[in-house]
């Protein structure tokens, strides 16, 4: 089922006069997202949590219970959509909102991949219940949960489950998956989801990074509408030309909006929009969310309304929901911003569904916890792991003298596949920290008997001890980084004792964690607290040594599917590009 | 359901370069519609019915097998869309699409009111069965069936059917509901329609003739989200900023282009359509269908490629279609066209679906009649009558010495109340030819028992003989106008014997008849006899003394709920103003 307005009756006779309304706005400069065009001296008229009416003036619904809001000329516009985010790891929803909510989005459409790496369906469904009457939407993409990792096949949504799945209002379409292993790979497992996406009539999201001409066309035959992993002027066009509609990433991973710089008023946008791509708890804490996004679009020179309808009307049209959100329009959702001035777009006001909720950068309301269910806060199984169990024999390494690495780059995210030498002294091979070759483990949490590999790693930089977490992205597992075997098995044991967490230890303790137990990806803890943790664990890593921007990030990515050239599993180190799985 | 790709795979596989293509389309000007700019050098390669691949050469696709077609330089175009037409009455659908094709439209999105007031839900089956697996795309829109005539109600498709109808990928959405009754009565029956088909994920077509501020914004709070009744450019903006998409209609009823002329270059026009709102038949044949309101839009200005948008992404992206149709783009079906030059709409080539289905013109594919089931050919269910049953006795007249009269204007399409003193000499009231006084019938044919109400016209000028006709719009019954009582039972009578069709009578004998046996409303004869013959029933009606520029049309649309100001129905004059039914 897709959303729907059950009250056009009240609404109706609302706009006719017949009934008055709940609230009106007046006199304010109308952002006219449909035809581009700023409108001065605009009013609209609310009855519940939808608007009835827009234009010169609806003093005429004006009753004696109406709040009347007068904008004396400042700006109303809709409510922010931001079309691809990832908000279910982390923190509490509630908390995530708090802080969101100020910055005037009313509109989030995230992934939930963490939660169906956890549980499958059934983890979906657990956070379809986290965001449910909401006072903002936040709409859902089922994960196609591309996976390097094979234990991950366990959690794998069917085609079946799928179907189950759209039909509620809340889930909005298929979420990304990466185009190499949707594409590049006999199977069509992804396919079959992305047709069943496709007969619900909802959508099917993408992730073309580095994709050009014959499979960037490849991967729009096969179904996906959208690509958020432009990083040139050169990648909007030819995203653009071959029907993508896309999403220029401005978030803490990777910011891209400076691609669209070159095209600003050269190519029609409306098949652009602003997102996020996710946020990073500090960042979010200290500046809000998403509203920096558009604002920087509006100083490298868009003109206000051209951003404001990339990040309304634009996203609201690609994910077919324009008849309920992204402008101001009777029938439409009452989630309106008063900002102070058409070029600033931090907001005074937020209206959602026809309520303030938050005014002058602070929210008005309540966002009370929804209970998690018992099933999604035992996920990770896996038996408690001796010290002698992660040695690599000798007798392992793929050629003499050396082992296989995950090199990590600069910039902690990608990895490339190195070689180093070792010592052939000992029956097994050891980290050597002083020349920052560390072990790395994954271990899977689904199968029940904890599979697992032991690999090596360099460009990670810890000195001592080891880190480990469940917080990891596109896999169901636990990934390990440690200069001794003790301090590795100890933080996994930890991990798995917490049924999920980021945990360091450090000489046989355990010096810093972060319990994850929804699910091993986010926490009941308070937001502020959570966030202070995982800075001190992660200035901890870095006092251990390692000079990475965000150690944090880099541990969430090392399993990840979505990015080159090696990643790790339980059955090995995966290639992208000999598409294979090896060892050390 | 909705329409959706079963062949990703093979597309996929051919953008790849793993199996050849059918179709090579190479070195084209490519209209990207999704940028507003128009590329050179572009090639397109199609497996099966769809688009694989669009960029710099698509010969990597070339195969043994693969048809391959030098644009030369030539333009590359997405076939047309109509989004607002009617193409279900008058014509076998077969001969409509070999006149309309060579033009270029490809997707035709219908109204199927007439088989629907003739057979309620049974009748739109029959109709979905008409164009299902045709060469083009022929999307249906379920009709609210907005009526004066309380005996439609009986024919009525209720919620429940709806529901089940949505479910049909060939049912796009609910077609036009007039605003009037659809929001100014207190009856809820359209708005559960409006909610069923929005739940359902698809769109509500609106019809807001003549609307401005509370009612044009009360209507699109019932839920319309198109109107194609913009007449002016205030029109135009003001349906925008209330959300509406704005099907700017070019066609034989009404041609309204020109009111997006002072717009141009002033307002973002991705929320505009063009639409022929349907076509006349003697038009159809000689200028073909469509292609001429787009070669008008270029002609008074727009770029080419902004009129081509208007007729191909702006209708698929306001339907939620345009992941299939509408543009260019991999994992699109694959229509296309080839035009001489950007600025010349009449195509070289007519590709649908990966067929080329015309050239230069000419239709190049057999079109097949598809039988009509045997339910849609018993549907006026009138007794036959005398003619002294459609006397008025004197004391049926409201006001002494006088009736009350519809006085059709100059346009033949408005109708005003007007008041005719008549004769108190003899116990009931004849027509006066003379003085351009005649009768108006209408008779139900629901009941079975054909109520009825006989009432007096002007501006019709017949002198003499009576009309008949079944083909009305918005209600299940015959029109019949006479200048006496015998020739209008005998037009009548002749309309009921052939289970509907469009009749002469003339001196007591059938002077001319066009039979429409299926559902009273359309006919099985080639279109070309077809359309002769209402020609001739037209002049012949001229000839007899009718100034009309239409007859046929104005006979069409007496009983129509979509035109101003009295109408006739079985219970007496509606009129719209006063909202209720009187008698003469």
């Amino acid at each position: 089922m897709f959303p729907y307005n059950a009250h056009n009756r009240q609404l109706l006779e609302t706009a006719l006069g017949n009934e008055p309304a709940d609230l009106v706005i007046r006199d304010g400069i109308l952002m006219d997202v449909y035809t581009g065009r700023v409108v001065p001296h605009r009013s609209v008229a609310v009855a519940g949590r939808w608007i009835a009416y827009v234009g010169p003036d609806a003093v005429y619904a004006i009753g004696e219970r109406t709040r009347v809001i007068e904008a004396d000329g400042r700006v109303i516009a809709p409510g922010f959509i931001d079309p691809h985010t990832h908000i279910a790891n982390f923190w509490n929803i509630s908390d995530f909102l708090q802080y969101a909510i100020p910055g005037g989005t009313t509109t989030y459409i995230t992934e939930v991949e963490g939660f169906c790496f956890a549980s499958g369906a059934e983890g979906f469904r657990a956070f379809l219940d986290q965001v449910r009457d909401r006072p903002v939407k936040i709409y859902c993409l089922i994960p196609p949960m591309v996976s390097t990792s094979p234990a991950a096949a366990a959690r794998f949504i069917t085609a079946e489950e799928t179907r189950g799945l759209l039909r509620d209002e809340q889930v909005i379409g298929l979420g990304e998956s990466y185009w190499q292993s949707a594409i590049l790979t006999p199977d069509d497992r992804i396919i079959h989801l992305i047709q069943e996406t496709v007969k619900a009539g909802k959508t099917v999201e993408g992730h073309a990074a580095g994709a050009v001409d014959r499979r960037l066309a490849a991967y729009a035959a096969a179904g996906a509408t959208s690509c958020h992993e432009a990083v040139s002027s050169e990648d909007v066009l030819s995203r653009l030309e071959m029907g993508y509609c896309v999403m220029l990433r401005e978030g803490h991973v990777r910011k891209d909006l400076e691609s669209i710089r070159p095209l600003i008023g050269k190519i029609d946008l409306s098949r652009c929009t602003l997102a996020t791509d996710g946020a990073d708890p500090e960042f979010l804490l200290s500046e809000g969310y998403f509203t920096d996004v558009i604002q920087k679009a509006v100083e490298m020179g868009l003109e206000p309304i051209e951003a404001i309808r990339m990040a309304t009307l634009n996203p609201a049209a690609h994910f077919g929901l324009d008849h309920l959100i992204g402008g101001i329009a009777p029938g439409r959702f009452a989630d309106i911003l008063i900002l102070p001035a058409p070029e600033t777009m931090s907001p005074d006001l937020v209206i959602s569904e026809g309520r303030v909720i938050a005014e002058g950068g602070t929210t008005l309301i309540p966002l009370p916890r929804v209970p998690h269910p018992d099933q999604i806060l035992k996920t990770v199984h896996i038996p408690l792991i001796a010290p002698e169990k992660l040695a690599v024999p000798l007798s392992a390494c793929s050629k003499p003298g050396g082992v296989r690495t995950m090199d990590i780059q600069e910039n902690g995210l990608v990895a490339r596949e190195g070689f180093a030498e070792v010592s052939s002294e000992k029956e097994t091979v050891s980290p050597d920290p002083g020349s920052d070759l560390l072990k790395i483990v994954f271990i899977e949490r689904v199968s029940g008997r904890g599979e697992r590999f032991v690999g090596f790693v360099r460009g990670w930089g810890q000195k001592r001890g080891a880190v480990a977490s469940s917080l990891v992205w596109d896999a169901s597992g636990i990934v390990a980084i440690g200069a001794d075997d003790l301090d590795l098995a100890g933080a996994i044991n930890r991990v798995i004792e917490l049924q999920g967490g980021t945990v360091l230890a450090l000489g046989g303790e355990i010096a810093r964690e972060i319990p994850f137990p929804i699910g091993g990806y986010s926490s009941e803890r308070r937001i502020e607290e959570l966030t202070a943790e995982a800075s001190a664990l992660q200035k901890a890593v870095r006092d251990l040594g390692s000079n990475l921007p965000s150690p944090r990030l880099t541990l969430e990515t090392l399993a990840s599917a979505a990015i080159p050239f090696i990643r790790i599993t339980e059955k090995g180190y995966f290639r992208f590009r000999e598409n294979d799985y090896v060892g050390v």
